[in-house]
């Protein structure tokens, strides 16, 4: 497979906000050595930009990117790309909606995928984001398309643009690759915030017409018009 | 509404003091992402500038500032206001006293607005700056006065310069925007300590004199004359 | 009183290196906004050099150390000395073999003192550095002979270069300044790796003789010979 | 003893390696002023190459890195070697896989040190990274062969890179130097994921034969071929 020249500039466009997008993780504390990727979907294709395999944060570049069809085939770039493409193709497979992919380590949302229970919102901020709890994805074991599976089908049955899934950690989607970078940073940000408040006590649950009324005005007014 | 002449060199200057400001909240992680504000009263005027809704801490400049009335109308800039402005706005139409007022979502005040208690003064620092425990605002929803009322409501029974809105956060206030991002970035640090000492046993309290010797001498004796 | 010459150079040199010593204290995290200072003995002279009151770590210059005589007035410099000049002052007057006092608020030593509970010592490099535990000084108010009279009662009984002041924070000793902000340093690190065993189970004590043993070699083998 | 003509490009090439991994440490906040040590063995040689004792990690350079045999002799150099020498030496001489060693007094690491028990496997990184639980080593006194022989004797029993000595903090191999430091990074982190997960209830076991699964696949599949 070639990439045809329409969609040339497209994917390099991605590859460099890619890099950018990466520079995010460990800016924001969210991963340790080369753990963690980004990809987008090329709009209107069947494929992925994505980071390559154990690639260190020093050395990111476009050429650390590498592009797959939706099946997880390398189609572009001479590098092995992240072990968790399957799981990242496997939502853009099913989720037509989704146009970025987060997966990181995150430790607060680690600690919360190993006691297996979802985050409960409690917070304005995880209201205006998430919409309510961030959900608990199932254990799934990395090699085919199970932690996929897992991820879309508990996004599914949710407003939260945040997996946590069992013993492993948190998966993020967005519109683009960007919304999906920011529910990262988000997520990790609450999963801490809601470990403190459990720790000082009971935290107080935000009735669900308020978490409704939070998120619409969020999703809808919030940022530059 | 356009803005008088003899006005415009202290809003310009207010502007460019609340670039740097804003720009304390993320180096005192104070902040991810976009959250948090900074507002600043412009003196003898029913104005304030604040950060335009949705910035990014990279892209802060003084066109990022943008100029409101008291009723959290855009007078002057091209971008929307911060989200957080009506509850701002409501602290300066009902503190006269009020020259700044800041908005976090910092991750310890969070945790304890989610348990909803206020933090007791158990450390000298604290007595220093707050005089006493901060207090915690009531659940309000965004999009009228309920947030902004909440807040003066609490302070006005309190020496403390921070009040943490339950489920939500805390604001602090100051004679000047940077005495509020001082109160700002001193609250998540006590926050942060008594949560400690409260992981540890039962922290001792301060007697109540001890406690008004040192905000007395603290607000009165320290720094340069 | 006026400088002599004999100690112009001295001075000068000191002044020079508490402000690299004042930036160890943001950059290893003891410090937020304004707090904390460090001072040194002028040698053989009844005089001390320390950080002016409320002076910003941005703002850090040989300017901002001023010199009192031991009893805290001020000798040289055009701004006021630190509101814990007292207490530094009355370290040096009451324990010759200091020449370096640190002062901070760092968090986690914060948290034990609002507890009024010692650090026990169950790690070798508490051992090494403290030679057993962190010893709790009294609660003191600010403005008198208390808080210096609480820390050198305290550390007289012990070979820990550190106190925990109740409800107020450490205050670290050495036979330099250096050494001195190495023990703050050292002090925060303990004070958060003990919470933390705290937090997991019950942490094991190490005999005492493995104690001496350790703080024996530390203090006489480590390091450049 | 000389450095024959053939090694002293090799020791120039690990010196260099050295003073780059040396400060990976206090960058992935593993280390405090002037702790921790990395040291490599010479290949085909009965020599290491490690950091003198002491040193401050803003002065390190090639000079800074030393290079002892395998008994922790001095052979070239002109300071002291690391007073953690001796537990290298004991790990080269008695596990010839091993190429490179790692000692910090990581936070998370010494928590879990204080108290004495393994760190369970609870999350899939950590079966990647370790194949199973952190084990303990007991506790030993530095100045002859016991740290060693504990490191040894417990890793031998394990399939993980880390070992966390009692009362005492880390020890990480590595086929290499930087598979050490790698070690040594993803230790602290499953560290603070596990204990974070511990205060929030009862971590989840993962089964032996995912485990396993896991473990083989990352040490054989992940990276660039």
């Amino acid at each position: 497979m070639t990439i045809a020249g329409d969609v040339r500039a497209t994917i390099d466009g991605l590859r460099a906000q890619l890099v950018v997008l990466h520079a995010e993780l460990p800016r924001n504390n969210l991963v340790v050595w080369t753990a963690g990727n980004v990809s987008a979907r090329v709009p209107g294709r069947d494929l992925l930009v994505i980071k390559s395999s154990g690639v260190s944060y020093d050395e990111l570049d476009a050429e650390a990117m590498v592009v797959t069809d939706l099946d997880g085939n390398l189609v572009e770039g001479s590098r092995s790309p992240s072990s968790d493409t399957a799981a990242h193709a496997y939502v853009y497979r099913n989720m037509p909606e989704v146009g970025g992919v987060v997966h990181t380590h995150s430790t607060y949302a680690c600690a919360w995928s190993a006691i297996g229970l979802p985050v409960p919102c409690v917070l304005t901020m995880m209201a205006d984001e998430f919409g309510g709890e961030i959900p608990v994805g199932p254990f799934a074991l990395i090699g085919d398309d199970s932690i996929g599976r897992g991820i879309v089908e508990t996004l599914q049955h949710s407003r939260s643009r945040a997996v946590i899934m069992k013993n492993h950690g948190p998966f993020t989607i967005g519109r683009n690759a960007t919304e999906a970078v920011k529910a990262a940073v988000m997520c990790e940000e609450v999963c801490r915030a809601v470990f403190l408040a459990r720790q000082l006590g009971d935290p107080l649950p935000i009735a669900q017409q308020h978490i409704d009324s939070l998120f619409h005005r969020y999703q809808n007014v919030y940022g530059q018009g």
